[in-house]
């Protein structure tokens, strides 16, 4: 269905390196949301074929992937790759223009919303754990377990010694996943507030658009700074060696958008992944196929 | 991400009338398994081009259809694609090629396997009523309660007199879901007994074609004019005004995965979506908004 492919040209570095959030005292106003590191490109202009480009590497090694889960192959990884980001920052974009270039079939995609009566009765990782990717999926969080130490926070959902726990807890939660099998990819999506406001805008100005505003957007605008503190925390405090935030300057969409298929890119490479070996007697089923011809 | 879009010729006739189950006795060795009905390009070589083509409307469309889901618009209907056809008649292949040109946000697939214990100990439609996609949705079901009376009779899983009843259960069952307002698209993938044979023998060549293989494949070939018969019962008898049959010319892959695109596309238009009108005062929140800025 794609054009013929090019081999894409690769950012010098590898993007999960260079987005990485840097060791240290998180600070966010220090890192560009219109930033473009590691993009092979020119700009605008190309980014849709760099994009596309990406997609026979992509297809191949989730079919791959798939396939040692379809089999039941012992020890298939999975991939979960984390969506985070302010309202407009473009997670929906993402999945739409990157994980849109995956086979559907290999995709296990969950939204988070706000908990329904029945998830709020249980503890807040249970939801997580059930939406987490089977071997050989690779699972797409569209917001996660963070908005518990995110809007949990900033609307005082919770008391402060209960999301003040969170963390730790997020940590512990996520080395288990990994330890199963699950290469967990984290991305912040970085937006400036003026773009947001000028997104904000456009959604208001487009009838076409208004179904992705809502009010409750400007009220969450209006308390941009306690929410960048929130994301500030939760960068600095759930980074870790295993499970690394990356930052995704997403400001220019096309780059946010090459940005997420390129890890998704490098974490599927870095699985080595091989064709699942026949289980049965290939020349035994030969002969019994030639019998029915 | 995809390339600018042509304007995508269309069949003489739409493609659901093409393709409709015909009237009277179904005879399938009457219906050409080779055959492109509605095809509107000359052949294999421009077929990518021509399913592309369709994607930007299929994305125009889909998103309306979302849309209204999300801001839960009284009376939002869904579809549903049921995708059935014997091993390699490309289920998957559809998926991949053609729902694949979708926003994976917007699709819920559910592939039925065998039944699990839990599962055999309700009823056959249970676990399908479960599936069902939620309004605004596109569901596409790759296998489905069809193989409640089709390897369920050939396999001789129950008894005659409970496969025979289900035939009115499942037009009942599809009734009540059209009437909740879910569009049903039914498709059986239409392959040879010659195109199977070739493509089991390709997935036997190829190790990379191993995972697909699997030796009950050849079982059910061996009762192919079983699996034939139980085929014609159930698109005979479970072909209705308001839940037709489409017979899927399925040996040639190009013209399969466009005929399916096609037919989601035409299900689609006759929806008639219109962007849902917004549910708040939009001079209120530019207002709000410029106070932001």
């Amino acid at each position: 269905m794609t054009k013929t492919p090019t081999v894409p040209p690769e950012p010098d570095r590898p993007l999960h390196e260079l987005l990485r959030l840097p060791a240290g005292e998180v600070d966010l106003t220090a890192l560009d949301p219109r930033g473009t590191p590691g993009y092979p490109g020119a700009g605008k202009e190309d980014a849709p074929e760099l994009t596309q480009a990406l997609a026979p590497a992509l297809s191949d090694l989730q079919e791959r992937l798939y396939a040692a889960g379809r089999v039941g192959a012992e020890g298939t990884p999975s991939v979960l790759v984390v969506l985070q980001g302010m309202d407009t920052s473009g997670k929906g974009g993402v999945i739409r223009h990157a994980i849109g270039m995956v086979d559907p079939q290999g995709v296990q995609l969950t939204a988070f919303k706000a908990p329904t009566e029945e998830e709020r009765g249980e503890h807040y990782l249970e939801r997580v754990r059930r939406a987490l990717p089977r071997p050989g999926a690779i699972g797409i969080f569209d917001r996660s377990h963070y908005e518990d130490v995110l809007i949990a926070r900033v609307e005082e959902l919770v008391p402060p010694e209960e999301w003040e726990r969170r963390y730790e807890e997020i940590n512990a939660f996520e080395a288990e996943v990994i330890a199963s099998g699950t290469r967990v990819v984290k991305c912040f999506l970085h937006i400036s507030a003026a773009e947001q406001g000028e997104r904000l805008a456009e959604r208001l100005e487009k009838p076409e658009k208004h179904w992705k505003y809502n009010p409750g957007d400007i009220d969450a605008r209006l308390r941009w700074s306690d929410y960048q503190d929130a994301y500030t925390a939760a960068l600095q405090r759930c980074s870790t060696q295993l499970a690394p935030w990356h930052v995704v300057p997403a400001d220019r969409k096309w780059y946010r958008n090459w940005a997420v298929a390129q890890l998704l890119l490098e974490t599927l490479r870095s699985l080595d992944l091989e064709w699942p070996t026949a289980d049965f007697d290939v020349e035994e089923e030969v002969r019994r196929l030639s019998a029915t011809r």
